[in-house]
């Protein structure tokens, strides 16, 4: 099958659609303010072995849909070879039409090592080939493709013990502007095995007190170290209760022993206090809400815990979040926040929460870019729609990847393209004015300053 | 930028779609069955003083728009003058592009003011003076302008203790049926503090059994002055259980110091009880679901209650609904009902239950036009393609403003022109026979005679 | 009103569509894998006496849109013959336009009794005796009808004490392949009036154990009757809870007491004992959630359990779905499932769980066709979208009726417009390649041939 569905207006219905996305869209640089890229792959300019350990293995993604298929596990978490896993990923590619992964795909694929035909099973020994001859060059480097994305700007996603001295070579080395962004969970994560030998990493501590001292030690740390977000991952729905110091005291002393309610307690107390520091150092906060990922534990054995088995969880708690925000709000200790969710029956309520709680003189929410598993044209559309009709489409903040792998960062032009268009059918439509000028600069914006404004300028 | 988007043909895709609008819908009268007008301006044919109090002060959604854009309270709810909160306001405009205010406003501008330009920070000192020469004229009093809407009945938001008697003056001096609804939050808002001044102002009761007799009495009263809806603002997805009134009138008796579950209880005896009332009386009752009006507890100190902070609550509880509604139909004493939700996520279900509690020879679920922040094409395409997958679209609504300005009446003409559009459409596609005659009577009755049939005809 | 615009292109908007839909989609067989049709009707040959109790008396969805319209009671489950029933329904049928009511009854009369008008008030006596001639020639008895509509395979829903031998005489009388499924409910039906009587005709039990002894012997006898399906109606949203066998048993042994807790909890362990018997003999499971069928008792009382009064309920608990999906995939004995929700907020996230439980070479979740509320032009596009965004588009299950009359079985023909349109218009965008044999063997995959695969082959 040709590869020649993906020209150069794809996406792109009308002339205006067009000129919005070559003329402005296209060249703009990428601010990827969330994604999981391993800043020592960037600093040491990594280069990538072959095609099926670059583009398939690891991708959970596409393991959920080799799955799907009804493919057996060895050749997603199990032994067989990265050629193996790529030739049956290539044998399921065309037969994913109509999900993400297609368009993924098949952008990866053309724009990035100019295959011409959709890789299948008749011809994934030749895309191999081809893929991997490239791949052997300098010009397939981790920051090579990365420039090639014109990339300015990508935090990472690190723990609270991580090492965050190694962005500052990643940022020397690649000409891009890598920082760190703090992944809060652990800090929570008394209910998890995970916790105790973190907690000894830490350095321990003998009471709630002393933890949070050390937290903030290493808040500061990463604020030395160029860190301007954080987040956290709100499975459930999220939930919160106001819970005070002495309560979480007495909670975080027994912390082996806790019930639900108590780890909810404790937790609750945690996520507030966390998002007051955040506050104070002028970070932003990335709430990502409403996955449920406790689903088989087989899989969860098999896979590990992004092992792309996750689905929505129930609608947010709207109450819950209100109380979360408006306990930080009165204090003046909201910081800057990104709500994203998983469960786009959330996403007007989400769009709406933009307007709620804003301070004199700074914008305070902003409802983040389509996540996960809504990465995709009709996704990625409802998003926009949601932004435009309950919040404020020209101050939106575009596109982020959530990306694992630097072939995703295709995605910024899957997003403009969708954006432009969805422009362009409104002014075709009669419901914005024709002024290729002024939308233009709203695509600017949405697409790269108006995120490089609000996070990091 | 020019304001040349709106012309006469604006959302009309199709020379169908062009024909049910001009040749039905645009001459048919406004029925707007809830808004928040004063009748007191109506009875006085209040002139405006000016562009900036008439049409930005006060306006919670241009607030709301304000404070997603970062700008200082001032310009909201301070101290700024009229003059600096329209120009602030027009400074937004144009950046509120795919947005309601962006419609809304434009065809207020043009179509009232006959303003030709979308107003911005370079030219709002023009319209500010070409709008505010007009508004000394007596073709932009109060009743000018809406009679220049085709408004033929409209009913206003009242208290229980608020003067009706001013609705049939209103009437008379404006030529337009006015008359109250009523809003009777405040019978049931024991847990507010206003409840006790407004208990002293009804005139007290030692307990239940009065306090019953006194709001039956108010509501003859309403009922005398030409009243026929009421509404209730039912938030955080609805609650409902069943109370016995004995059980009512012990929780009466302290209700100075109830639980939460005991607030909950006397609550729903009371609704049970009003819409009962409203049953014997052929009153409609309006029950607006889904709000969640504590977000900011510091916006809400600043900006009072219908501030423009709150936001959709967590879905309905159906279950909850369904007891509600049941336990007055067994009596037969469910009165005619149109369920409102602000959570779009509703929609469906809202849409469903129009069919489950229909009566021989009664139509007695509604599920009530785009609501609040769904007022918008994509809220209002949704909620009709809702109503015509699960419920009857002929025989609906039409389209209410919720208005509390009368500029917003304009909002009847975008409603019509997006279901003419939406119908026009569903012919394109080749849905709905070609027939303009049949299609041409329905969009009659959806914009103007179901509402006034079954409300007050 | 004439009845064209159901041309032999109806709903087919590209060149692309229309090819897909009449080169391929058009000719293939029916396989409809959950209906409520009467095998005793297949294996007599049915003759229907006349339309009105053929296609208007008990149809459920049509008494609900009479309800909506404000009919009187007696039109619908009262005492009125058919054939005012069928003039009554006839005079509304114009009015349903945009409901899914409209299209499937002008398809039903166009394509099957091949009338050219639009049924009304005006026209209903002739459109009485067309039909009526129609319906007394064999070539409308209802197997004729059926293979008409080119069935190659049907399952009807039966009780676990129905007499199950009657559908392989069906399957000879017919030469359609026509097979029993378990409707599982009166298993569980603990807390209904209805399971004692029940419970007594299935020979009663000491105890749980002989309970479930009692069920498996039925359950092979299904099996041995080419049982291939169960299905559960699984109201309110779902409900799980983990519950031992000893639990399960003392709740067995107290039965006729137990609070809604308990029965929640003996309710649990049936449905996921029987799951894992469904498992063991290669069944499919089906489960139906997200219905609220108590709304109005007044009307249950009148029309009967199924008589179109329910809406969709509250969104489904996914916590406790992935609960109950675990518990028997952690054993080993998850079954292949197919999930259907009335509630179409779930559809994104039930669309995503055919990923979360797949296991080596087995496809072990889909999510069903739009159900019941949901199964017009505009559910099934979401429907669509969903499975495209969420999941595997091309390996879905298409269409099953889940019908009450064999009239019905249209549906897949208006399903198969619906799906060829929207391929066609994802073509159109370029959001596909133009590959109209790759493509058109999806559409025979889904149609027709993954549901016969993954069923019964």
């Amino acid at each position: 099958m040709k590869l020649d569905f993906i020209t150069k207006d794809f996406l792109l219905e009308t002339d205006f659609a067009r000129e919005l996305f070559h003329s402005y869209a296209r060249k703009a640089p990428v601010v990827d303010f969330h994604n999981h890229l391993s800043a020592a792959d960037i600093a040491g300019d990594k280069r990538h072995e072959n095609i099926g350990l670059f583009w398939v293995c690891a991708d959970g993604y596409k393991y959920r849909a080799m799955r799907m298929a009804g493919f057996d596990e060895r050749y997603m978490t199990g032994d067989a070879s990265p050629r193996e896993k790529f030739d049956k990923w290539c044998s399921l590619l065309p037969h994913t039409m109509g999900s993400p992964l297609f368009h993924w795909s098949c952008m990866e694929m053309k724009n990035v090592f100019n295959i011409s035909e959709v890789p299948d099973e008749t011809n994934c020994e030749m895309v191999w080939e081809a893929c991997n001859t490239l791949l052997a060059t300098p010009e397939y480097s981790t920051n090579s493709i990365l420039r090639g994305f014109r990339v300015e700007y990508a935090t990472t996603s690190d723990d609270l013990l991580d090492d965050v001295s190694v962005h500052s070579r990643a940022t020397e080395v690649s000409g891009i502007y890598v920082s760190p962004s703090l992944r809060g969970d652990s800090i929570l994560a008394f209910d998890k095995e995970s916790f105790d030998p973190w907690f000894r990493r830490l350095g321990e501590a003998k009471d709630l007190q002393e933890y949070l001292a050390k937290v903030k030690e290493r808040l500061n740390l990463f604020s030395a170290n160029g860190c301007r977000l954080s987040d956290h991952a709100l499975d459930n729905g999220f939930s919160y209760v106001k819970t005070s110091f002495d309560e979480a005291a007495a909670l975080f002393a027994c912390r082996k022993d806790l019930t639900a309610e108590g780890y909810l307690k404790l937790k609750s107390f945690l996520l507030k206090f966390l998002a007051g520091e955040y506050a104070e150092r002028g970070w932003v906060m990335q709430l990502h809400i409403g996955a449920e990922r406790w689903t088989s534990s087989r899989l969860r054995a098999v896979a590990g815990p992004a092992g792309g088995y996750a689905c929505p969880g129930s609608p947010c708690d709207i109450r819950s979040l209100c109380d979360f925000l408006d306990s930080l709000d009165v204090r003046g200790l909201l910081p800057k926040t990104i709500l994203y969710t998983l469960n786009p029956s959330d996403n007007a309520t989400f769009a709406t929460l933009t307007g709620s709680f804003s301070q004199s003189g700074v914008k305070k929410i902003q409802f983040g870019p389509a996540w996960w598993y809504n990465d995709h044209k009709y996704g990625i559309e409802e998003n926009l729609k949601n932004v435009s009709a309950y919040s404020l489409l020209p101050g939106c903040l575009g596109m982020t990847t959530d990306s694992r792998t630097i072939l995703s960062f295709s995605r910024h032009e899957y997003f403009r393209r969708i954006l432009c268009n969805y422009l362009g059918e409104l002014v075709r439509r009669g419901e914005l004015p024709q002024d290729i000028d002024f939308l233009g600069e709203m695509v600017l914006d949405i697409s790269y300053r108006n995120a490089k404004q609000w996070i990091y300028e």
